[in-house]
Order: C-alpha cells, then sequence, then structure tokens
C-alpha cells in the first residue's frame, strides 16, 4: 500500500528542547559502529520518511557495504509523536539538535512542502551536511540555489528521488548518458493520473469515479489537485530538463494541462486506435529552442510508454547517439521512493567531502513559445461539422463509426497557435494531442 | 545500421615501430586544450570502436563539459588502414606506443575476444591508465582480476557496454540500486535473438528463414552461435549477477539453451495465450542460493518484457525496498554501444585517481542446481499423449483447438529435474518455460 506523497507538515521549532543522543538509539541500529560510520538524520517520519528508515535498517548490512562503513539514523525530525515506533526514541521536534551535532553527516529531507524544508536544508548545507530529498516542490524551486549553497560548503545536495520516484532517472542523466546530447524526454511522471488513466482505460470508468477509487485506495489525495491539473510532473519535467540541457528551467513557465476533461468517449477512440491515453511529460529539444510541456497524449502501441500502467510511473530519453531508452519501475509509494532516498544517501556517504553533482546554470533555458510548439491532434465533431474540421485542421485520417452522430479527424503536424484558431472556427467535442 | 558486434581482430605488435604524437592529431579534436584536457586511447577501430570515436568528436563539448575537461581520442590502435578516415592521422599498430604514452589516461578497449584485449588491458591498468570495454567476452572471464589490478594499481576498470549496450544497467546497480537487496534481474540482452523471435512473431516466418534475415540486414553473423545459443547473454547474465550478488559467477555453470528449437507452432499457441516468446537470462535469489539460467519462455502482456521488440533489450530488475523497474533501450549497434562506452569515459575522467568501482568477492555465488531449478512449462504434446501429460506434469490449463491432431498443457511450478524426468515418459512435441 503506497501514497502518492506525504503529508507530513511540520513547522519545526528553532528552539533547542531536548537533547537527542547516539545513546539512545535503538538497539537493533547500534550494530557495526567503525570509524567510517556515517549518521544520518530524516527530517520527517511520514510517508516516505519512514519509509528510509524502513529501508535503512532492513537492508543495513547490504547498505553500509555499499556505503565503504556503517550506517545509521540517528534523529528523525517530527513534531508528532510515535508510541511504540522504535523510531520513537531516536524523535526529536528541534531541528536543532540535528544541526548542532557534529556526527550528523547527513539529512534526509522528506518532509514535502517549501517551508520549513528550504530553511532547514539551507542550514544543514551551509553547517556542513549532505542533503537529500524526495522533495520535487523544493527541488524544482530552490534546487539550483541548494546545489550552489552544497558546493560553497563543500557537501553535496542530491535529490534522486523527486523526479519517478524509484526510478534511477536522475543518476542515469548525470553520470551515465554523459557521452550524448540529450533530444528528448518523456515522462509519465505522475502515479496518481496514470492509475485513474488506466482506471479509465481498462474498465471504462469514467474520471470523477476512478478519481473516487484512486482517494479510496490511498493513489490519490483528498485535494488532488497537484496531480490531476499536472503540476506535479510539470515540477518533475522541469528538474529533468534542468539535469538533461543545463540550463534553468521555471516550471511556471510550461504549459500544463491536466487529465480533468479526458472523456470515456476519448478512451474509446484511443482504444480504436490501438492507442491509450496517457498523461505526459514531455521536452523536446528543437532548433529554436525546448518544447516543453504537460498534457494528455494518445500514445500508440508502439511506444514503450504504452505499456505503463497503473501508478507505474516511466521516462523516454533519446540520446544522438544513445537512440532511445526507458526507465521505468515505482513512480511513488513509501518504499520504492525510499529505495531512491537511500540510494542517495548512500552516495553522499560515499563521496563525503568531495563534490559530485552536476549543477545547471542560472540562465533559463530557450523556450519555444506555446503558441509555436508543434504537435498533431486528435479531434472529435459531430459528423455536421466533419468537412469544416477537415478543412480548418487538415486531415491525415478520418475516424467514424465509433460513436454515433460523430466522427474524429487526425490531424498533420501543426503548431499550437494555428491549431487553437481553429478551434475558434469549429466546435469540437474534445481533442487530444497525438504523440509523433 | 548496426552489427551485433565487431569483429576487429587485431593482434597488435608489442614492438615500437613508430611515434603518435599528439602534433599530428586531426585538427578537429585540437580544441579545447586546457590543463585537465585528457587523452584516450582506442583499441580496435571496429564497429564500436568507430562509434568511440564518432561519439567524442560529435559531442565534444558536452562530452568536456561532463568530463570537467577536454577530452581528446589521441590513438587509435589497428592492424588495418583506413585511408581517408580522419583517424587515419591517429592510427597506430603497436600498442607500445599507447603505453608509453604518459599523456594517455584512458584505454578504451574495442577490439573483442579475449586475447590480446586481455594482454592489452592488463598492461594498461598496470601502467597507471584506467581503461574502459565493451567487451563482454573479457568481463565474463577476466572481470575480477582487471578490477583488483585496477584497484592495486590507483586506476578504474568500467564495463558499462558490456550488458545491454547502450542501457546504463551497470552504473544503476553499482550506483543507484545501493539501498537495496537485489531479488531478481531478468534481461531480455541480446539483439540478435530478439530480432530473430519479433521476426518469427510478427511475420510468422520460420527460425531459419529469420536467421538469414537477420544475417542479411547485418543483425546476426555468419557464425552465429553465441547468439543463437544463447552464450552470449549467458555471460551478460552472470556480470550482472556478479555486480548484485557481489560474488564471482562462472558462466560455465549456468544451464544456457538458446532459440534454436523454437518452432513457428509454438509462436502461434503463445499469441493465443496473449503472450510472446522472449529470449530471457534470469537470475533469481532464492533461499538456498541464486537460480540463474538462459533459455527461452512465454511471457505474458503483463510483463514490460512483451514490449520488447526488434534488437532492443530490456533488463527487468526487482529489489526488495523498489520493487520491479526495468531498463529499456537500444541493446547493441555502433552508437548506443559507443554512447555507454564514453559514458564509462566520461566517469574514468572525472574520477581520475579514486577508485568507483563496485568489486564482487572471488568466492562463487551459490547456485541452485539445475535440476532443483523452479520453472512452470508449456508442453505441446500430439492429442493421444494429452491424458498422459496431464497426469505426468501436472496440469494447470489446457490449450486446445490452436493446432489439429494436438494440444498443450500449461504445467505449475515444477522442479526442472522432475520436468526432465516426465519428458522420459510422455513424447512432447516442444516445451517452452513459461515466465512467472
Amino acid at each position: 500500500m503506497w501514497h502518492i506523497r506525504e503529508k507530513t507538515e511540520i513547522t519545526g521549532s528553532l528552539n533547542p528542547k531536548h537533547k537527542n543522543s547516539a545513546d539512545n538509539a535503538p538497539e537493533h541500529t547500534k550494530k557495526q559502529e567503525t570509524n567510517t560510520m556515517k549518521y544520518a538524520a530524516v527530517l520527517g517520519y511520514g510517508t516516505v520518511g519512514s519509509g528510509v528508515v524502513k529501508v535503512i535498517n532492513t537492508n543495513n548490512e547490504i547498505i553500509s557495504k555499499n556505503a565503504g562503513g556503517g550506517l545509521r539514523v540517528k534523529h528523525v525530525l517530527d513534531l508528532r509523536t510515535f508510541p511504540g515506533d522504535p523510531v520513537e526514541e531516536i524523535l526529536t521536534d528541534d531541528f536543532n539538535t540535528i544541526l548542532n551535532d557534529p556526527e550528523v553527516d547527513i539529512v534526509v529531507e522528506t518532509m514535502g512542502g517549501l517551508h520549513p524544508a528550504y530553511e532547514f536544508t539551507k542550514a544543514a548545507l551551509e553547517a556542513g551536511k549532505s542533503a537529500c530529498t524526495s522533495n520535487k516542490e523544493l527541488v524544482a524551486e530552490y534546487g539550483l540555489e541548494l546545489l550552489q549553497t552544497a558546493k560553497e560548503h563543500g557537501v553535496n545536495y542530491l535529490f534522486e528521488a523527486s523526479c519517478g520516484g524509484g526510478i534511477p532517472i536522475i543518476r542515469a542523466l548525470m553520470n551515465s548518458l554523459t557521452g550524448d546530447e540529450i533530444l528528448e524526454i518523456t515522462g509519465i511522471l505522475n502515479g496518481t493520473t496514470n492509475y485513474i488513466m488506466t482506471q479509465m482505460t481498462e474498465n471504462g470508468t469514467g474520471f470523477d469515479e476512478a478519481l473516487k477509487d484512486a482517494q479510496a485506495k490511498g493513489f490519490a489525495e483528498l485535494h488532488p489537485e497537484a496531480d490531476i491539473e499536472g503540476y506535479d510532473p510539470c515540477r518533475k519535467i522541469s528538474i529533468l530538463s534542468e539535469i538533461a540541457y543545463g540550463k534553468a528551467v521555471d516550471y511556471n513557465d510550461l504549459h500544463c494541462e491536466g487529465i480533468t476533461k479526458i472523456q470515456t468517449e476519448d478512451i474509446r477512440y484511443a482504444a480504436e486506435l490501438g492507442s491509450a491515453i496517457k498523461l505526459l511529460a514531455s521536452s523536446v529539444k528543437k532548433e529554436n529552442g525546448c518544447e516543453m510541456m504537460v498534457s494528455p497524449y494518445i500514445v500508440s502501441q508502439d511506444s514503450p510508454l504504452y505499456a505503463v500502467k497503473g501508478v507505474f510511473n516511466a521516462v523516454f530519453v533519446k540520446g544522438n547517439m544513445l537512440g532511445d531508452a526507458m526507465f521505468y519501475g515505482s513512480g511513488a509509494g513509501s518504499l520504492p521512493t525510499a529505495s531512491a532516498v537511500v540510494g542517495d544517501v548512500v552516495d553522499l556517504a560515499r563521496n563525503s567531502g568531495r563534490n559530485i553533482m552536476k549543477i545547471w546554470e542560472k540562465e533559463k533555458l530557450p523556450l519555444v513559445p506555446f503558441e509555436e510548439i508543434e504537435n498533431s491532434f486528435f479531434v472529435r465533431v459531430g459528423t455536421e461539422n466533419l468537412e469544416e474540421a477537415k478543412k480548418v485542421f487538415g486531415c491525415e485520417k478520418v475516424i467514424e463509426g465509433v460513436i454515433e452522430g460523430e466522427a474524429a479527424v487526425l490531424t498533420g503536424v501543426m503548431k499550437e497557435g494555428a491549431f487553437a484558431a481553429g478551434l475558434e472556427k469549429v466546435p469540437v467535442r474534445s481533442f487530444i494531442r497525438v504523440k509523433k
């Protein structure tokens, strides 16, 4: 059972209240004390934070080996209490306990939200502690600043879990695909919406019902806007693009459409085309800049993204030498996300005192203006408007007979501006972009 | 157009014959000389080696940035001449030119085969040069020894391109999935056989014809045994398991079956089951050891491996915390493989003087004996033997009506030894393992 994101809200006192020493740590974390023992503190004992503690305790032998010495969680920061939980003994509600503990090398921020996550991370880095996070809001907003702070203080700031949950896509872009010019990143980067789309596709469920089902199963939040309106994948594709293209991206500059307008009729047409509708966050390098947006797309069976179902995420990457590659895995959830966080903790432990981050430039990545972005479109119209639609949008294919009284048109590649102008002329029942 | 592997055969003189200085390097590689300039030498100008030179020249700006300074190919070793090719000016047929050049930091071995690739790599590492390779034969046979040699001499030995072509699976296992206990690795690790299986599935082609087609297209070699008999994926899964499980694997210890016995009738049944037949190399951790083998499997549509077609490769990984993940990309070919090699070159340049390799233990990974490995089976029999087959093999499902006069049985999970004993009792037309 997983949750799409932790909801831990910590305001965190900055006044020292009680001291929390290594001596009162749980017995099971006291093994393997060596000269190279590293101590971590976890900020926020929510879905991801508790997962991090569980991963480090469960796999401690493997992790210590990979980290080149023992690794132990010494403090957990949370305003709540957890009676009976082994973490109780190392729990603190005072961030200064962590900040002022010289033994703590690594701060793991799994609080979510911008504040006080930003202040705590910044203070930790300035105190010479490395940090890692699963917090995409924070990285999208303050990532570059925190990377620079880390560099200035000779420590590292890593955020593998901020994009694609357990999928190690950030390290792949930073450390593996370093011989390539990245030409495209297209991802299914949000588990909630992919779960909803999968339900709509496989069970013919309507959007509202599928959302309620996702909420009932804990896959969607009570206030699901960040997911269903596409804000979450918008932040993630911005972060991935900053890494891949080396320049800053403000996610507010991106056109961002969610899945709320998808109708069951659209799903039926997609199936008729041997395709499925997916919420894609994409970033494509063109001569005049980067085409970036978040939007539902019709994805054909030929694409490796087609088969990505339920709460899984996937990131498709095209390199000018590598060609097509795809990374697939659990996009969210306590343990998969914690697995990625702990991968960062191990990397931080291994690279203590050594800068291993790839920092992008402050200069903004040139973006193709939305109106100039090129896409193909699937357009549904009443039969009475079919001829006009064909004339206005151009037409590569007409699909008839799926729903009585209407037809759909597949357009050729056209600019968003031209398509929007067409929408003024022809009344359409729905439209969806088509992945090239 | 790609080739499944380079066929460059170099015996390489060990006597110095001519000196090749930086001064006669092509003009276009002379840019960006800085204090941090790194020089690489490429051994073997075959399919992969020529790709490496092309990647480094084409993406020089990006690569230099990622490497933290300029990167340049200073020598290329080959016994052949390449009149008119820019590489001509930096070509040498004498390995000592490279070995004795103190400016060369990185040796890129893309010769293939065991000898003299082994001797050259060993000599380079002993001379304090880091090395990387795309040569799975060499890594499977001498990987551990070369890693140790590198460590003793304070340099690195990397081999990302030896498994899965351009897919960055080795670095993911070494540096990303470090918080997990790896429970399973299952890969489509050979492009040639996946191409043949795809042709057989999509066009109903027989094995012999599909093989000829693959040879005509340059996807299979004239002597294709290493691919079609499964020896190549057998080496690769051994290497991946050594990294994931931390102990040595002798690929000769694995049960290894190729695709030569697959019949078009088997493909028809697989389609009837909504499945496809894939050559899988798998390594599954069990309580009593690791179940490792290479064999064709029936893979259902629910598996992310199902959609991996043509010359693409994919590696499925299950971690005890991460859950399911998959890495997908071009499994072979000059540029995708070269992209992975150059990723290693960049890593070597970044980490000069610093050991970044994960070395496994010399002790052998405990393997479950073949007879004890558990699998489910698809078994085709003449209708006259159906009842006997159901009795002997057990039966979860019978498939009738696909081919006249015969039927197929899907068995439950059983041990290989018990299945083999059953084969002595019932005449079967074919059998294929079924991926759980």
